[in-house]
């Protein structure tokens, strides 16, 4: 390893960010690490807020893994929350931090600086976001801010503006709190990413839970009055709320970037080499801020997801420590808890292959989580997506009560290898009658799947 | 495909002969395909068993898949139950049969013959299983007998002789029925083929449960009066018992392959080639008579298992009606529920990769199932066997009350791609709070691994 320089400035401070401060400092124990975030919290798991909202995890503290003091404390860095950067000047190596404590602005120097700057909720009009009642889900203190609101007001009626990832798992918090949950989505089934069976079958699940879903309506506006939002207009409709939450997902915060001439893509998002340096000699990026390679198209997409935020982090906080690591991009492996489903989607869509080239074949079945004779199994759905001309696999969802998720990572696993569905069909996986079948519901799908293309 | 012979005659009804013989006469309707079993029952789920004795599977009916009658109507192919076939005639492509029936014999002709005659279990004196409470559980009618056999007698004290798989998934069948149970076994710890690290968890888990095991013990007699074995002698002791099992493990039924010369292994399986041919013209083998290359060492290894047997049966199916598929090996993923644990393991063992020359790395790691902060999380142990020289990980153990055994099939995967344990650690899992951490326990063991051998 290189010798590395020696003030590390990061900006933000939620998983890229501490990620690789950490492993930096690990690396190199004689890095001067700073760490900026304009929050007042560090290092907290971001897709855990639906359940904290939802009271299935109680305490704001259970979702946070460093404190500010404690992160401080043992991985040696220093840590300025309620510290927003507002510029970069890469030709003087130096940030200017605007400190929100005191509200003074100061100048600090870098020799490498690593922008981890994160994602912001897509909002149409943030004049919305100042009535009482309207909230985002993406900073901690949005989800305390909810849950005060849902502990001091009250309220009956909750309306869920968008209905894909964070869409679904707040409908879902919110029923926990035994609210009434409306929906509202702009295509016709919830979850875009997903295929259209297996939309259909997430919104049998939220309707079976009493989740009102209001599809092909898009939120025109507001109805504000004293405050608070009374009410929500669609195109169609208006629909009387409580409370509302604008889950419309999320956007790269590039701002800084794009002011200094950082290249980013097609979505927004900073774009890197493989080592996470951007075009800007001494910047690194990583995390929610930027875009990624997904390995199966290799087109960069944008995927602003907690676990990928922290292995970016590792892999440029050993870079700034004068490393060599390389992020060599995502199969995109998702899972999501829809009520007693396990929800789950690797690789490409279907509509995805299409428009990537692929000639596009596809087999759906239903077969079971364990042996059926042993009590508690449940039906898995798996859609398998096959490149027609390579036969390979090149995505999948799989969808079932029971063991659907980590069979998405058997088959990111098989995707990652390029492996065709003929092998994919001979892979041994095990079996015993209370925890799989004789043939896992993966080999039932690939063993169909090789019928069609043999 | 090229045409196929029309008589087909599979020697063998549990779990390779059925596949075998639906998959032909599916690909080839025109076969004349008949199933000769010596038992009274075919199509049925061995490894299931254990849970119809333990009761959480109430009839025997429930882990038959097919009746004689039914698969001679689904499946177009006839079944003859209660014939054993006593020799294989090769140089006339003939086999005789005896139909326990009437006692006579018969001549059938073939022109290719399929031996899937399965496996026994092992056995130290025949003498014993003429006591009318000692037991062996490979049959469905041993299964039926012992579940009868507590019903009548209501027995007591149970003592299992053997420590390997179906003795851990007996004991936890005669707990479930409140018996006491002691397991008698060879070695000082159970499962002969895990690593010694799990091997003690799943000890704990046991005794923990009530199950008495008497470690470095060897069966050395039976007191049998009255047609009723008494109690069970070892080298250092006498155990009473009401009930005993004998679950020594399995061998290959060979004796009509041996007969004729078909060549056989060093475990005293069949062997075949990768189209399951034996060396005799006209004469497949497949399931727990045969022994199976492990993909890892590329040695044979004898592995009765039903989902092997299954996948046996498919392929030495589609070559008999014409086809030409291979039977490629397997990683050995297996996977077994003691108690409240999931008990999984792929590839080679560090006892085994020694011997096979490997240079062996291990890394063992406890790690959540999914995010701490959601209720339900509990610790897998990982434990990663790798090549040294290539860094590819060829084993590894899994151990926990959840997750365990899917993790498996991912590294069942990740060996037979030949990854390295940088790949592994860089492989894409899926992460949300209730379903998988952010750092996957596969992740944090192949993270740790990187950082011994890097």
């Amino acid at each position: 390893m290189k010798r590395a320089s020696h003030r590390i400035l990061i900006i933000g401070g939620v998983a890229a960010g501490p990620a690789a401060a950490a492993k930096a400092k690990r690396l190199n124990p004689n890095l001067d690490i700073t760490l900026f975030e304009q929050g007042e919290f560090i290092s907290y798991g971001t897709c855990s807020m639906p359940y904290y909202v939802g009271d299935v995890i109680k305490n704001h503290e259970d979702i946070i893994t460093f404190s500010p003091e404690k992160f401080e404390k043992e991985k040696g860095c220093v840590v300025k929350t309620k510290h927003r950067v507002v510029e970069i000047k890469p030709h003087r190596r130096r940030i200017v931090v605007h400190n929100l404590h005191d509200d003074k602005f100061e100048e600090c120097e870098y020799d490498q600086l690593l922008i981890a700057a994160g994602a912001s909720a897509r909002v149409p009009n943030k004049e919305w976001l100042k009535a009482s009642n309207v909230f985002t889900i993406k900073h901690l203190s949005d989800s305390i801010a909810v849950k005060n609101y849902i502990a001091q007001k009250n309220p009956r009626k909750v309306t869920i503006i968008g209905g894909g990832y964070i869409g679904m798992e707040m409908a879902e918090a919110f029923s926990e709190r035994h609210l009434d949950v409306t929906v509202i989505h702009k295509a016709g089934h919830p979850m875009n990413t997903l295929e259209s069976e297996t939309q259909a079958i997430v919104l049998d699940e939220i309707k079976r839970h009493g989740v009102q879903f209001i599809g092909s309506s898009e939120i025109q506006d507001m109805a504000i009055d004293g405050g608070a939002a009374k009410s929500v207009k669609t195109q169609h409709q208006s629909i009387d709320a409580d409370l509302i939450v604008l889950a419309l997902g999320f956007e790269p915060n590039t701002e800084l970037a794009k002011n200094i001439k950082i290249r980013c893509g097609r979505f927004g998002g900073i774009l890197t080499d493989q080592f996470l340096r951007t075009n800007i000699e001494h910047i690194y990026a990583a995390g929610a801020c930027t875009e990624i390679k997904n390995i199966v198209s290799n087109k960069p997409i944008y995927l602003p997801l907690g676990n990928i935020a922290n292995k970016m982090g590792w892999i440029a906080g050993e870079n700034i420590a004068g490393g060599h690591a390389e992020f060599k991009g995502v199969v995109r492996t998702t899972a999501v808890k829809v009520f007693d489903l396990e929800v789950a989607s690797v690789g490409l869509s279907s509509v995805e292959a299409e428009a990537s080239g692929f000639k596009v074949v596809t087999e759906s079945i239903r077969a079971y989580s364990h042996s059926r004779a042993y009590p508690g199994s449940k039906p898995v759905f798996v859609k398998l997506i096959i490149d027609g001309l390579s036969r390979r696999l090149i995505g999948a969802n799989l969808v079932g009560e029971k063991g659907a998720a980590l069979r998405a990572d058997v088959l990111s696993v098989a995707i990652q290898n390029k492996m065709t569905i003929r092998q994919i069909a001979e892979m041994d996986l095990m079996y015993t009658p209370p925890l799989a079948p004789v043939w896992d519901p993966i080999l039932v799908a690939a063993n169909e799947a090789v019928k069609k293309i043999r």
